[in-house]
C-alpha cells in the first residue's frame, strides 16, 4: 500500500431500518443524496452502489437513471467501484442463486447479469454478490447437496456470461437468513473452486471475518495467495453479530494486524467502509473511521520489522506482542520485557 | 401445570422487516387483522398487544381504537394478557428509560404510564417493558453507573404510578441495541431490587435465555423463587442470536427440561409464543409450536419422576440422561446402561 | 449404512486430567486395560489407538509392546482402525508440523512415520493427525502464510513417504493451543489440496464440527463429495468447547440429521465414540451413547423419505419439522400443522 | 489508584497441564520455588498462595510448611493476598459445596475453615472460594433449586465461622465443570445475598468477565456499589473461552475502559495477574503485562476527563471514540472528526 486509497458501501450514507424501529433509524436516502454525502466525508474516492437504486421519490427507484448516479458521482470525485444487486429483498426471502423455485433462480441470475451492464455502463471494477438469503433456517429444511450446487451453478453461470467483468462474493455467517449458505473464506474458495470459472473472487469484509472466528490476519492471506482477493471491506463488531461499527473500535489490534497484513501483500485496491452507523452521523462516522485507519497505518510505518519478523520466526508471544505494544502505546512495554 | 395455555405476542402475525429487506416479508398487517390470524390458529386464549396499535392504514394507528381491539379479541375468544409500549422505535433509538436527553426519559415515562391505561382498558394482565434501544454499543460510550440509575429510576416511576398494576421486564442480551441494558436474567433481578416495588417482575423469553447462554431451567427457579415471574414465553435460536425460530426446532431436550422446570413450580399462566416467521406461514407456525409444546407435555407425563429425582439426588448423569432419552426416543437406551 | 457399527477412541477408557484436578479423576490406565475396558462395553468393533502407548507402570508405554496390543485386541474381538501418534504433548507444545523449530519439525514428521509403522503392523485402516499444538495464542505472533505452508509441507511429507497409507487430519477450532491450525473442514480441504497427495483425507468428528458453528450434516456432504471422509466421530458438546458429552445430549436433532446424512452417502465404516466422561463411568457412558445412536437410527427407518425430500425441494421449514418431529416425538405435530 | 500496585496468583508461576499435554508444559515448581519466581518478576506485592501447598518432592505438600511459605515471601518482599483452598481437584470432582455426598459437602466446608487458618498464619486478605467443580454437565442432571441452597448454604456456613475474615468467590462461566454454578457477576451477587452474611464478596477476574460475554467496566461499578468488590484479577481471552493470556493482547480497548472503571471507583487494591503462560517464560510474561497495564494507566492520566464526561452525558459515541482513539493512538482522530 504506496497510498491508502478509501471507499465505501454506499448505504452507509442511507437510510438504516430494523425489525424493531420499522419506523426507520431516519428519512429515506436517495441513492444521489448518498452519494453526495459520501462526497462530503473527504478521501472517498470510490463507492460500491447497490442496485436498484434508491429513488428519490418512487420505491423502485425508476425515478433515478444511471445518468444521474454518473453524474453524482462526477460531481464528487468519486467512481464506482462495485454493484452489488438486489439480490436479498422481499422477493428473494427464500433465496436467490439456491432458491428452491426455478423461476426465482432464474431471476438472481438475470439480475446478476443486469448487474454487469449496471457495472459497464458506470465503469465500475467489479459486480458484488452478497447472497444474504441464501442458506437455511431449520435443520433437516434443505438438501445441503443440492443447495451447494445451486449456488455454484447460479454464480458461475453469470460469471460465464461475462467473462471479462470480475465478481466478487462477500460470505458472510449469517443475517438475514439464519445460516448463510456463504459463511467463510475457505468454503467460499470451495465453491469459487467448483464454478470453474477465473473471474470470481471474494469481498473479504473484516466484520464478516471477525464474525466467522476468523483470524483476519490469516484469511488475507489465504485468499490472496490463491489470487482470489477482490476487494476489502472495514468495521468492527463485538464478533457474535455483524455489528459494522466504527473501525477498530473493539478489535484494535486485530484490525491493526489485518491492516499490516494487507501492506504484506502490498495491496494497493482501496479500503472501503462498510458501517452501519444507526445512531451517528455517518458522515463524521466515516470520517472517525479513515483518520483511525490512518493513524494505525502511520503507526505501522514505525514498525520494527525485522523484529517482528524475527519473533514470527521463532513464534515468540511474548516478543511480538512487546513490538507491537511498543508500537500501538508506547515504549514503555519494550525495557521491562528484555 | 393443570391444563396447558397458549398466547402469542401479536407481532408474530404481522409484517416483519429487517435491515437488508427493508421492502418487507410481507404486505403491512394492522392489530386488528392480527388478531383474527391469532383467533385462526386454534388455541391461542391470550394475546400480547404493542401499543401504538398498527393501523389499517394510518403509519400511526391512529384508526384502530381500544374498541376496535377489545371487539376483534372478543370476537375470537382471547382476552389480553400484556401490554408492550413502542418504546424502541425511532424516536428511541438513543434509549427509552436511559436516553441521555431528559426529556425522552419523560416521554418514555409518560408511555409507560399511557401502556398502564390501555392495559387497564382492556384488562390485560401486565404492562411489559422491553427497552430494546437501551445500552450501549461502544466501549466508553456511557457511564455505566448512571445508566443503571437511569434503567431503574425511570421504571420504577411508572410502576410507583399504578401500584396495583403488574409489570414486567423482558431480558436479552442485545439487539437492536448492540449490547442492552437488561441482558440476564440475575441482572434484571439486581435492577428490580433497586427499584424498591414490588410490581415489578420478569418475562422469561426461553430464546432470551438461550441467546444469554443461561441454562433456562434454572432460570426459571431463580426468578419464581423470588416471586418475579411473571410471564414465559418461548421460541428457540441457534443460541447466537435471537432467531425467534419455532419450539425445540434446535434445542429439543433443554425446552423438555424448562417446560418440565414449569410443571415443578406449577406455572399456571399461560405460555406465549414469541416467534418471527418471516419466510413461514405465522398461523401454521404458531400450530406447529403449539403442536411440539403440547407433545413434550405429553412426554413429561410419562416421565418416571422419582427416578429422576433420585437421579438429580446423586446428580448421575448417565442415569438422567437414560430418563430423558427413554422419554424422549424410546425404551432402548434403557436396557443397555444398566 | 447397512449396519451399524461402532468403535471408539482408546483414550475415553483412560485416565483425564486437566488444567485444574491436575491429581486427575482417576487413576492411570494402560493402553492395553483402556482395551479391555473398551471390550466390555459390548459393541465396540475398533479402537482408535494412540501411539506411544500407555504404559503398565512406565511413563513412556516402553513396557507395551506392539504384540501385546495386539493380543489385547484380539482377545476383546477389536481391531484397530487408527493410529494417531502424539504429536500434542510436552515436546510439541510450539507445534508439531508447524514447530517454529526446524528439528522438531523433523521430529513429527518422523512420528508421523512411526505411525505408520504401527498402523501397519497392527493393521489399522489410517493414520490419524490430531495437531492440537499447531496454530497461534497471541495476534501477530505468526506468519500465518509460513504456518500454511509448514502444515501442508509436514503432512504432505508423511504421505508421500507411504502412498498407500491412509491418512487423516482431525480439525478443531481451538485447544490446547489458544488457535488451531486446521480448524474447519473447508480449511482442511483447502490445505489438503495444497499437499498434492490423494491419500491424506478428514476424521469429521461430530463436536468438532458443532464447537466450529458448523451445520455437521452439511460438511458430510462437503467433504465426502471430495472423496475426503475417511472416519466419523461422535460426541456434543454445548457449542462453545469441544466438552466430549455423550452423544445427542445437547444437540438431538442436528445429531439425528447428522446420521440421516451419513445414510445419504451411504456410509459404511464405523461411528467411532470420541467422549471424555470425566465424572462418569466410561464403560455406561459408552453404551448410553450406543444405544442413542442406534435408537436414533432405528428412527430414521422410520421416516418418510420421500415426504422429507418433498419438503427440502421446496425448502419448506415447517413441513421438514413436522416430518422430524412427527419422528422423534410423536405424531400429534402432524395433524395440527396441516 | 494513587499507586498502581500488583499482584499475582502464584500458579502463574508453577507448572502446567492440560488433558492433551499430560506430560506437563515444564517441570513441577514447589510453592517455595514459584513464590522465589514471582520475587524475581520486580513489582509484585502480594501473591494468591493456593492451599494445600506444592510439595518440593512430595505430592501432597507435606514437606512445605506455612513458616517455609512466610519464610520465603518475606524474603522477596511479598505479602500473602488470599489463600483460595483446592476445592477442585480429583475428590471434589462432582462439586464441592455442591457435591451431591453430603460428607464430601461437608469437607468442602472443613477445607474452607482449614483455609481461614491458613490466611490468618499467613495475614492473608481474604479466602477465596472458585468452586470450578460445583454445577453441572449435562440437562437434567441436577436440581436446580437444590444446588443453589446447597452453594448457598455451603459458603455461608464457612463464612459464619469466621466473622472477621474476609471471603471471595472468583465466577466462571464453565471449565472444568462444564456450567459452573457461579457464572456471571450479577448471579453471584444474588447468591451472596441468600447467604445473608457481610463478609463474602467477589473477586472480578477480567478474563472471567470476557468470557461470560459482560461488559467488564460496568461489572465494575454492580460489584463496587454494592460493596462487595473484593480483589481484581487480570488477563486476556479470545472471549470464548478463559485463555488466561497476557494482559491487553487482545481486549486493548476494552482492558482500558477497565482500568478507567477502577480509577472512577479509587480502587485502592492491588491488581492481581491471573495468567497462565503455558509458553512462555512466566517471569518475562508478568513484566509485560505490568508494563502493558503500567502503560495503559500512564495514558490514562492524559485522557481528557471532561470532555470524556460530556460525551457521556450525551451517549456520544463518535467523540468517545475520538476521546479514546486520540489517547491510545495519537492526535490524528481528533481533527477529522471535528
Amino acid at each position: 500500500m504506496d497510498k491508502l486509497r478509501f471507499g465505501a458501501g454506499v448505504w452507509m450514507f442511507q437510510q438504516f431500518v430494523d425489525r424493531y424501529a420499522t419506523d426507520a433509524y431516519g428519512p429515506a436516502v436517495s441513492t444521489i443524496a448518498a452519494i453526495d454525502r459520501a462526497g462530503s466525508v473527504g478521501g472517498i474516492e470510490v463507492l460500491d452502489i447497490n442496485y436498484p437504486f434508491a429513488g428519490e421519490g418512487s420505491s423502485d427507484g425508476s425515478d433515478v437513471s444511471i445518468d444521474n448516479v454518473r453524474e453524482a458521482l462526477k460531481r464528487n470525485g468519486i467512481t464506482a467501484q462495485a454493484i452489488p444487486p438486489h439480490i436479498y429483498m422481499r422477493e428473494f426471502q427464500m433465496g436467490s442463486f439456491t432458491n428452491p423455485d426455478p423461476a426465482m433462480r432464474r431471476k438472481a441470475i438475470d439480475l446478476g447479469k443486469k448487474a454487469v451492464e449496471i457495472a459497464q455502463a458506470l465503469d465500475a471494477k467489479y459486480v458484488k454478490f452478497w447472497p444474504g438469503q441464501d442458506g437455511f433456517d431449520y435443520p433437516f429444511q434443505v438438501d445441503y447437496a443440492r443447495l451447494w450446487d445451486y449456488a455454484v451453478e447460479g454464480i458461475a453461470e453469470v460469471a460465464r456470461s461475462a467473462p471479462r467483468q470480475q465478481f466478487a462474493i462477500e460470505y458472510k455467517q449469517k443475517e438475514p437468513r439464519v445460516q448463510l449458505f456463504f459463511s467463510t473464506a475457505a468454503r467460499t474458495l470451495l465453491a469459487i473452486e467448483d464454478m470453474g470459472v477465473d473471474n470470481v473472487g471474494i469481498v473479504l469484509d473484516l466484520g464478516h471475518s471477525f464474525f466467522a472466528k476468523e483470524t483476519p490476519a490469516d484469511i488475507v492471506q489465504l485468499v490472496s495467495r490463491r489470487g482470489k482477493l477482490v476487494s476489502v471491506e472495514v468495521n468492527d463488531n463485538w464478533r457474535e453479530w455483524d455489528d459494522d461499527m466504527a473501525v477498530g473500535s473493539v478489535h484494535l489490534i486485530e484490525t491493526l494486524e489485518f491492516l499490516h497484513a494487507l501492506r504484506a501483500i502490498n495491496w494497493q485496491g482501496p479500503i472501503l467502509l462498510d458501517q452501519f452507523p444507526f445512531r451517528e452521523d455517518p458522515v463524521k462516522a466515516a470520517r472517525s473511521s479513515i483518520n483511525t485507519i490512518r493513524t494505525l497505518n502511520s503507526l505501522l510505518d514505525r514498525i520494527d520489522l525485522p523484529a517482528l519478523a524475527a519473533a514470527q520466526d521463532k513464534q515468540d508471544a511474548l516478543e511480538a506482542q512487546r513490538i507491537v505494544m511498543e508500537m500501538l502505546i508506547g515504549t514503555g512495554v519494550a525495557e521491562a520485557t528484555r
